[in-house]
Order: structure tokens, then C-alpha cells, then sequence
């Protein structure tokens, strides 16, 4: 079963927007948003950003993009378990709450377990530790992709 | 006046070991490190780090564990091109050149084509920017993943 | 068992000082920072600051010049609301609670509506993707300012 | 003694791509940009991103639609001005050198002189410093943005 | 209106793992937290780590020979509340709660009192926002450490 | 084939100013930080920061203040290794080259040999692992320091 979410303590800086008020635009995009990822109401994240109706066109056509390619009938070359554990590896280095839940919920929907999340988390850790090194040092790169 | 570009270009800011008078424990850590990355030198990273054997040897031991499992009897639950995917999406998220350099570098030598490498980037990118717009409006979590 | 949910909401690692008690420089401050913020309160950030007086002071007065200058005899090319948006990019780009409620309410006090803080955002989201493109792909700057 | 400078500075991880040789998709974007900033030539960042054409199109779309919006029959709550002193303040924090150069360029065009330019940072640094304070603390916020 | 906060805020993404219930590897290593740190129960974080326990092997050697030299056999040229101002720097810095409560803990238990905590905290604002100049300004170093 | 280095290494968007020419307020700070710092040059930050007098002033104020207490009559709790083993850590952090190179050069002056700056680097790398962690799984802060 889910967690409490009984109050919010943290609360967003504008009033969300209810679905059920919406229009025009602001309701064309929550339902693309419901059908594009399978479910039955509009995150806070889109309900936010929906205070300002350009923005979030602007946003949801580009998250559209790269994260349901197949939805906008673009060819990706990274399966969705890959894509979420890149959002969840910038989300946890940027220390994003909400993203990290939404990405961490994400990859609990496609199977990922305990000792997965963690070795993704732990490389993720290892790596934000040996930038602070090599930029500690100022190492000089030698290692070079080629460029032909 | 102009800008003066008489500037050196960045470099370290300790004298990197020589893999020549390398002897006792770094010796046995450089080899090691050829040998489980297949390499006939070793990276200025590990070089560096070298400076101050103690921590060679930790850092080499947490990344030789995570990176390179197979090589400590470890199972892994990811594959070589996703742990380096993650590692390039922590290391462009904070900037750290030797890193990005180093990783892309792995990338390609298991044959991550240019649209490839722009899809991970291009969304590294997209969730930089979400995760300053949760940050940015404060947004609670609604999407929670389930714990039992 | 399941988690706990006993701990409080985020709160200051140490106790804030009380404005009816404070005395000397602390007191001092305290009624400079109401005067020049137009407020009837001391907000938690200066009273958290006044734990420990000699930070508070080198502190308020950077933040007093900087974004009152008005207040200390200065001239600024840019107007509050330039300045505050500076806030809150930065602080929205560092993902700080307080900082973004704070600057937040800031502009709405300069009537800043729903669509420009979107705007804003949206903004500050571009560009810290683009900035992780440009660190992700290493891209020499070729777009320089002129030095004269 | 001093350091050897005898390393190479900083250039991307792939070949850009000429505009001579681009053709179609790529060509229209290309052409499209220069047109939209009024540059004679395609500056290395787009060059970087064309190596993956379907990226480099929705990042452009996306940078069009919010530094350029009139150009896509948008309207904006800000100036020009704004919206780049927003691009450096996020790319001063972030560190991205290509983006520092670029927004300073940007600003300089708009006449911004050198005391403004310094103003600008000196807000961005203070508010990268009282964001660390801020958490540093874990100050409970309290001053909170109006939610009708 | 304001905003509630009557409810625990933040919540781990996995259930922590009991320490009532704990055998094998990971009662080992808790046993060996506890009696390192001296305490009498087991923090959150480790209870966390614990869901991937090769994780927290891995996590708790590093941490234990870093900040617990004395415990490994080894030798260390700082002091342990040079270590921990160290760690508390860098939390402030990343904006980490967990990591920030937990070190102004370790602080306070080696008797640093609040105008130490606060001086420690005013130079970590500081350095956040000269760190911020110099990429802001894109500075050539020159105050180089001699490399023999 | 390898890559071009034909690029610029890196350098300042304004134009460094000159000691020979300063004068009035410029003159005085340029002579006070030789003097507080035992320099017979002025490095290139301060120089930088002088193309906008009243930020330099500003900023060589809260730094002189808080690593030269004792020119400022000030106290401090902390000793000159401590805070510049501050500011490394948190520029490291930041990944801030001219930081990174100004800092070490600090603490080599001051006699800390490579083990200890190997010692310093490890424990910033371990937090920044770390504190990516506690995000990544969100945990709840139970170590609180005592707050009477």
C-alpha cells in the first residue's frame, strides 16, 4: 500500500489548478497528460505549471518529446527504464523531493527492486564523489572521446 | 586591449605520480586498474589520486566494485553502457569536465552512436530544467512510490 | 514495521532568537531590518543569523546594500524587481526553501502575476539545460564578449 | 616551479557539424537561427547539437519559443534584458563556461556596461551564499507567498 | 491565506529497514555502526542503505575508514571536528536536510557553540558566492600551488 | 584522430584592471589586500571585481572580514587552515577552477602536505556521495542536534 499523504507540509508558491476547472488549453493538455502516462489525475507538477498556460505547453510538449517518444512518433534509442534512471540520477544530485519521488515511483512501475535502486543510487553517489575530485584536483582530461 | 589568452590550460594542481617509479601499493593499484579497465596506461585521474595512496586505494576500491563488479565477484543488476550512461548524466549535470570527457569516451567505445548520445544529454538537460521548476515553485510530492 | 512518521517538519538546527528579547547589535539589527524591509516582524532567515551576532551583521549588511541600496546611499542600475528575479533564478537554480518563498512573495509584492512567474521559471529551467548541454558536450566558447 | 601547460584546452566531445555541408532539417534550423539572432554564422553550440538532429530541433524550438517569442508570435512579461541577465545569473551558478561567455556577449549587445554587469554577479553571489545559509540552517520558511 | 504544516514532511522513498528484524551482513554492519559511533540505535540513513545491503557495505566502509580512521588502523592528518566541518560544508553547499541535521549534530556533540557554527556557515556563504564570481567572471587562475 | 586545441584557454569577459593605473578607492583596496595577504601583485579576481568598484569594495570587505579576522579586530573561532580547508572544500564542491587552484595554494602555504589535501578531497568526494544518497532516498533527518 501507498504512504500517508495527509498534509502537505511543504506547499507549492501558487494555487494549484483544479482538473476539474480546467479549459481550453490548460484541459487539452491535462487529458493528453492522463493518457500519454496512464492515469487518472493530473500530478501537482502539471497542475502547477498550468498558472501559466504557455509554460506548461511548453514543458509538457518537450517532456512529451523525450520521455514518451513513441506517443509523439519519434524513434528513441533508450528503452523508458533507461530514460527514468537518468531523471533519477540528475533529480537525486540536484536533491529534487519531488522529482525524486516521481522518478523512484516510475521505476517501482517497471519492475525495478531494492538492490537495483540501490546500485543505481550508490553509482550515482560514487560519481557525484569523483567529480568533486577531479575538479578538487583540477585534473587535466586525457582520457578523449574520438572525433573524427 | 585585448583578452590575454597566454593562459595555461587547466592542469593539476599536484604533480601526477609516474607510472614508471610507481612501487608497493600503487604499483599494485596501477596494474590493477590496466588490467580491469583494459588499459596500457593509466589515466591522469588515477594518477593524481596517487599522491596520496590511502585515498587511491579507497576510491579505486569503490569504483572497481561498482564499475567493474564482475571483477570482485559481485552480481549487478545494470549493464556496462547503463552505469556509464549514469555516470556521464551526474557528471554533465555538475559540470565536471575530466568526468564528462572520460565518460562519453566509455560511451562510445561501446558503441553509443551521436543520436544516442544526444537523447541522454537531451534529457540530462530536460530534467536539469524540471527539477528547477519543482525547486523553483516548491511543488509537494503526489506521486509517491509504494512502500510496504 | 512501517516507517516513522514522527519527526517534524523541516525546522532550523538552532533555536531562533526572539525579537522581545534582544538587545545591543542584535536589537539594533532587528529594527533595521523591519525599517528597511517595511515589515512587522523579523523573518526566521535574521533570527536564525542572530544566533551568532557578528554574521548577522556582515550578512545584513551586504544583503542592506545590495538590494536596499537606496537605503545606504547607493546608486543601482537595476530596479527591485530585477533584483529579486536574480534571487530567484539563483535560488530556485540551488532548490532553497526558504529562499524561493521568500523571493516568491517578494514579487508577488511587486505585482508580478502567474504568467510572468512562469515565464521566469520557464526561463531558469532553459538554462539549466542548456547549461548541462554545453558542460555535457564540453562546447568551446566561441561566443565571447569584447574585452576593449 | 610553475606547471606545464602543455595540455590541450577545453573542446567538445564531438566533431561539430559545418553548416556548409548541412542540408535539410539541419540547414533549416541553422538558417533559422541565424536569422533569429542576426549572426552570420552558427554559433558551436548549435553546431554540437546538430550532431543529433531531432534534439537539436526541440531545443532550439524550445529557446526560440522563450528568449525569442516574438519570433513565435508570443508575448512576454519581460524584456530582453531580463531574460538574459536570468541566463547568466542561472549559468554564474552553475559554472558553464560557454554560457557565461554567451549571456555576457548577450548583454554587453544590449549596452549593459561594466558596473551593471558587476551588480548582476554581486546579487547572484550573495544569493548563492544566503541559499547555503538558508539550508545550512534548515530555516522553517516563513515568509510565504500569497495562495488565494 | 497561509499554508499548513501540520504533518511529518519528508519520507524515505523505500521502508526502512528494522534493526529488531536484521540478520546476517546487515545486523553485522549495523552492530558495527552503532558501537563505531558510539550510539544505541541505528540511524535512518543506514536503515535506508540497508535495502541493498551490498550497498551499505559498501557505503559504510568508505564512510567508517574516512571518518572513523582511528577504527580501520589508520592514520589521519585532520582532527574529527576538522572532518565534520568538512562534511557539514559541503551539505550546506548541496542543500542536503539529512545530511546537514546530522552533521550540526556531530558538531555540537564536540562542543562547537553557536558562534562557531555560525562563522563555519558565514564562510561557506562566502565561498558559494566567490565561487560563483569567478565562473560568473570566467577568471584565469593565477594564485597556482606549486607543482615540484 | 585526436581534437583541435586551436581554442583559447580560458579568460576573463571584461578586461583585467591594472595595477599601474588604479587610483581613489581601487588604489586603496588594491594596496589593502597586498597588504592583508603578503601578496606584491594583485590576483587576477580582485582585478576583475575592480571593473565595478563598489562590488569590489563590497566583496573584499566580507572576505577580508572572514579570513583575516584579525586585520578586521575581529575574533575567530577557527584557525587560518580550517578556513581555507573551508573554502576548498566547498570550491571543490562547486567545481570553481580559479577557486580550486587559489584555495590549495592557500593550504600548501600553510604546510599541508598531499596526504592531508588527498585527506580533504576523499572526505569532500565521500559527502558529496553521500548527500546525493540521502536525497536520492529522500530519508527523514532523525539525528537532530539538541535546540534548546
Amino acid at each position: 500500500m501507498g504512504k500517508t499523504s495527509a498534509v502537505a507540509a511543504r506547499s507549492a508558491t501558487v494555487r494549484l489548478v483544479d482538473e476539474q476547472g480546467a479549459s481550453g488549453k490548460v484541459r487539452q493538455i491535462f487529458d493528453d497528460i492522463k493518457k500519454t502516462k496512464n492515469l487518472d489525475h493530473v500530478p501537482n507538477f502539471w497542475r502547477v505549471l498550468a498558472t501559466s498556460p504557455a509554460h506548461l505547453e511548453l514543458i509538457w510538449g518537450q517532456l512529451k518529446a523525450l520521455m514518451h517518444p513513441e506517443a509523439t512518433g519519434r524513434t528513441s534509442k533508450l528503452d523508458a527504464k533507461t530514460r527514468e534512471i537518468i531523471a533519477l540520477a540528475v533529480s537525486a544530485t540536484n536533491g529534487c523531493s519531488y522529482c525524486v519521488n516521481s522518478h523512484t515511483t516510475a521505476l517501482r512501475k517497471q519492475g525495478v527492486d531494492s538492490e537495483t535502486l540501490g546500485e543505481v543510487l550508490a553509482i550515482v553517489a560514487l560519481f557525484n564523489g569523483t567529480n568533486s575530485l577531479a575538479d578538487g584536483y583540477q585534473i587535466e582530461p586525457d582520457v578523449l572521446p574520438p572525433v573524427e
